[in-house]
């Protein structure tokens, strides 16, 4: 697909022109100029400045109209009314994008935001894109097209490389420049698009998944309006082995708070927006550091096939603690085969262990060849996925050399990654020296090695089909809530188990009902103005027969009309026992669209909050792993002598709530399904009350 | 209280002898000579080699016996059997303490552990304490006296300074030693006990305890043996406001295994260690450097009064993710009383924020006396009780150097915490150099300002007093179990709220029980050979009438005859309706001692494993503390309009049965109380399953 005109010169400009351009480079205006000269920019660059005739080198020109060309990029770097009419200007000049650095817009309040909304209106009429406003500004470093005030690129000097970086924050985009670019790391894009207001975040990185030699692409999002286009991007990276490490702020409420004053985003609910971005094999990062910790480790091509770890150490105290961490973080320490430790022996200490960790003890003062001797025998064990190797202390005496030489011939011939702790500044440096990923930090490696293993296989999952949904046919209404046989009717006609129920109208139904169902049942108040009936009493359980079916119909419809309710008339359901109750959830996400709410059902549902989100497309088999992941997972595999439970009909029936949803077209709302009855195997799973809300 | 001989020679002794000594100060035997040497110890240097005169510039002795005095304090370099002839010679001639680094005895297996507490006997015997084996040494760098064959001290040269660091794993003494000295902390005290077998890491801890000049404690442990002193220590430390900071490893199944292998420690369970540690004011680190992270937030004496932080950033996402950070480490972003607003807008430009995480936005690059302008109106506002200021983007173009100096000059003002988030290394030396605490990392940063709050106020709270138990008077018999009845009268004896019940041992006692309970009764087996009666259907619940109670003590007395048990009885109980079923259980924890377990009980009780453990002393207060922080803590409060429940019966029950445990001295193993019945204010709490296990 070719990209669009605006966003290919975002990137890529021939021609950049600066409005506010000074002659200080330490203004934001005088920046850019700098970056363009410094960074070696070989398009054309126009300084516009009507009080001088030369800035930082370049011919300056008084406005846009005496430039001899229409610049394809253009800085806007002048604050207030005279920034909007000169962005106005870039438009009616053939500009194809204009980087807006200057505050005070969407983020500041309704008021700025309609400003941004019509500036925008107006660009996007004259075929302009706006990067910003609020924006840092772009740099590509492969072409030194740097349309940028950071100051940080003079702090850390930039060298183009496989990384890619796009934010909506400006000192976000230059934290993990920095980060990278401290480890030696190439990094080609920088980009900052401020309040997002038009070309966003999400399309450059589109525009970075098409430049093959980018390997690696972080983003940082506060707000994520543009769902479609990020799983569009995502998917696109994944064709192509294309790791995106996301940091996605505002997840907690006051962080949502103050993301709305930085960059005007609304933050959508954290979960559901986890659930997103792992569906899509997004990785999401914790904190900036985090979001760089593993990008040696991918940048190698390192993709692990398994999670199993090997941990060895010149410290017993250290084997002790990546045992610790390994267990914490879900990475088996696999254990040897025979010939391993056999192996082992023949060249370890006495009194080192053979078992995994392997405990080296200081006799790698004294054995330069440990290393070399230890590293061929474990790396033939099928029980080695990553590898771990913590060097706490080393120095004088040590022949830290040959270590990091045989470390680094290990990683040649095995292809495995490989991931050291070395708190040691000068010790660290001799082994990051011959290309080994080094952490200072025991954890932060060992976390590495884990990211990648979970990203990959993340990565590798195939994104299901959901299965087609049977029409959605809403009754008309314009209540918020359809009314519970409704909501059952929309469930059945998807394909879902529902309660054995009848809808009754008259009295005579309602004893007719109760004949046709046999045995006991439950007697609830219908009415689509009433949508939680227990609240106010309106549900009668276990009537073992006619008449008392009856007095709950006439019971209950007067109730109804003395609330005022519509008296639609009442339910009668048969008694459905299960052995668990479930709930089943779905919401109309406003940033992601449907998500759909798995776990643990009954009363205190949003007490216990034992549930777990997934976002379509996704299958049966990961709505069973969603459960495995909870609190009840346990119960839900059979404890004291009780059997499994059977969840095959309920997985089944979360796919097509799926589905539904998807079909549905942003009609429903949401919908509440608690309790699902769910049994062991041979027995029913029933939706037992059900809720659909409109749009 | 003054300090055993031997540790005070351990720590500061007059004289040093080496046996093993070497030329080669990269030699086990030749290092502790070249400290000694290097770091100006003022005693006495015995190097002990049969083959040299001198070695490095000492004279040299040929034996122990030719020495001029006995040494107090003798390395003994020497591995095997001639090093365990060394050692019983030391006690022979006197000497206070041998510190050994020969490895291969408790560690290694049975074998080894015998070798090593036959060696410790035949030292005692003589009056000699003994560091190690498996020793790394021990260092004073106030005196110089550096026992230790440690790298490290090559590597990052040592500064005499307010830190005592105490580890079983040598390795583990250096890391952190060396993470302080990169921060420019001295350190006084690095002392590696290896194998603990005698004097020990909590016995050394204790001697820095006393030394005036120490202001931070740090601890390493992967076995606990001595829960008595630790806790003794602990009461000691904070008589004089010394916080402890300890790093516990193997807390995993995994990491333990590994721990035996390391230093033939045993791990005990890890929540119960995480109690008592919690108990006593100590804190727990995650890992080394966590271990060290809030060293300098300690030693500035800063003690905060609460966890209210305020943050401030010239990057917004700095602030939004400072936000979430607080958010999730439970500090409340304080909201500013309306001065301190209107100071803040004032100073301001008109697009930042003056709420709380306050954006100072880029204006910082032109405004150098931002920071002097809103240090102090934020530091007169209530809301404050820690500071965290994020800079992840300076350089040219800032006054980096004015921020420095108003930083500091706040910190002096006001006394109140403060921690910087300075990616940049060059940024962040300016600060350092400043005696600001700067971290490369804003989590790391905001996390060192959680735990100084947390840790402060742990370290102040009194612990209470435990309640008086009666005489625990454990019937005679040699199961391992008490019967039911039995144990409900332990329980009652201490005056904990047990079920209206009675013990019969005839139908015509069981019958006169029903009567005399009225109401519906259980019926459950009593006999010590069956602990667990539901299992084998040998309990009957809510039975109504006499004669139904005749049958079921008929057939239970019977079925316990045909399974071969006693048949003592069967005890009819009152059937008590709670609103929630939880737990009350007591352990006998191998390293710790009686350790309580409170949370939600039922029948899922392992399966959902909702609980809190307390290790005594406590207060009721803390076990309604404790029952707070559990998942069902929305459900004990009240939800979906259900009234709290009342706590009061269940927390003081879990309090008396922590006295009965302290009581018993050991004589019972655990206790099981499942379900306890609680109810809402006015309704019963009432134990109505108890099991005593003998010790």
């Amino acid at each position: 697909m070719p990209l669009d005109e605006g966003l290919r010169a975002a990137l890529n400009p021939r021609s950049v022109a600066v409005i506010g351009a000074s002659e200080n480079p330490n203004k934001v205006g005088g920046r850019p100029i700098h970056f363009l000269s410094k960074f070696g920019f070989k398009g054309a660059v126009y300084p516009i400045n009507p009080t001088r005739p030369e800035i930082q080198g370049y011919k300056a020109y008084p406005d846009l109209a005496s430039l001899p060309e229409a610049p394809e990029l253009v800085v806007v770097a002048i604050p207030g009314e005279a920034g909007i009419q000169a962005i106005d200007a870039c438009g009616e000049r053939g500009v194809k994008v204009c980087v807006v650095m200057a505050s005070g817009f969407g983020e500041t309040g309704e008021a700025g935001l309609e400003a941004q909304r019509a500036m925008v209106a107006r660009a996007r009429a004259r075929g302009m894109r706006i990067v910003g406003p609020n924006s840092q500004g772009l740099a590509n470093f492969a072409t030194g097209a740097v349309a940028n005030f950071a100051t940080m690129f003079i702090e850390a000097p930039p060298a183009d490389g496989p990384v890619g970086i796009v934010s909506q924050s400006g000192a976000t985009s230059l934290v993990p420049y920095s980060l990278l670019r401290g480890r030696g790391i190439g990094v080609r894009y920088v980009c900052a698009t401020g309040n997002d207001s038009d070309l966003t975040a999400i399309e450059l990185a589109q525009a970075m998944v098409a430049d093959p030699d980018i390997k690696l692409l972080l983003i940082y999002l506060e707000g994520m309006t543009d769902a479609p286009r990020l799983a569009e991007l995502a998917a696109a990276a994944r064709a192509r082995d294309l790791p995106i490490l996301a940091l996605k702020a505002g997840r907690t409420a006051a962080g949502a708070q103050a993301a709305r004053s930085h960059t005007g985003s609304l933050a959508g609910e954290d979960r559901v927006i986890d659930a997103f971005l792992r569906r899509h094999g997004i990785w999401r990062a914790s904190d900036m550091h985090d979001w760089c910790a593993a990008a040696e480790l991918y940048l190698k091509g390192w993709r692990p096939e398994g999670r199993r770890i090997v941990a060895i150490s010149n410290s017993g105290a250290s084997c002790v603690m990546a045992a610790d961490r390994a267990t914490e973080l879900g990475l088996p320490l696999g254990r040897f085969q025979a010939e391993t430790v056999e192996g082992l022996k023949g060249v370890l200490p006495g009194f080192a262990t053979t078992t995994n960790p392997i405990d080296v003890t200081a006799a790698l003062l004294s054995n330069s060849r440990l290393f070399s001797d230890i590293l061929p025998i474990v790396g033939r064990d099928p029980a080695a996925d990553l590898f771990f190797i913590a060097i706490p202390v080393a120095g004088a005496g040590y022949d830290v050399a040959a270590f990091a030489r045989d470390t680094a011939q290990f990683m040649a011939d095995t292809g495995k990654p490989v991931a050291l702790g070395v708190p040691q500044p000068n010790i660290a440096a001799i082994f990051a020296e011959a290309g080994i990923p080094t952490y200072a930090n025991e954890t932060t490696a060992m976390r590495a090695l884990a990211q990648l293993a979970a990203h990959t296989a993340l990565m590798r999952t195939a994104l299901p089909t959901m299965p087609a949904a049977a029409p959605v046919n809403l009754p008309a209404g314009s209540t918020p809530f359809l009314n519970e046989a409704d909501s059952l009717a929309l469930l059945a006609a998807q394909g879902m188990p529902v309660v054995p129920h009848r809808m009754c109208r008259t009295v005579a139904e309602a004893r007719a009902a109760f004949a046709e169902l046999g045995g006991p049942v439950a007697v609830k108040a219908c009415s689509a103005d009433v949508p939680h009936k227990s609240e106010h009493g309106l549900v009668a359980l276990g009537l073992a027969d006619a008449d008392a079916v009856a007095a709950a119909f006439e019971g209950q419809m007067a109730a109804l009309a003395a609330m005022g309710a519509a008296a639609e008339g009442v339910i009668v359901a048969a008694m459905v026992k299960g052995r668990r109750e479930l709930v089943l959830g779905a919401r109309l996400d406003p940033m992601v669209g449907p998500a759909i709410m798995v776990g643990d059902g009954g009363k205190y549902v949003e007490a216990l909050g034992d549930v777990a989100i997934l976002v379509p497309p996704f299958s049966a088999a990961e709505v069973v792993d969603a459960l495995m992941g909870l609190r009840i997972a346990p119960i839900l595999k059979g404890t004291r002598g009780e059997p499994a439970l059977d969840l095959a009909a309920y997985a089944d029936a979360a796919v097509r709530l799926g589905a539904l949803m998807q079909a549905a077209g942003g009609r429903i709302a949401s919908v509440d399904l608690n309790p699902v009855m769910v049994g062991a195997a041979g027995e029913p799973t029933a939706i037992v009350d059900a809720l659909v809300e409109r749009a």
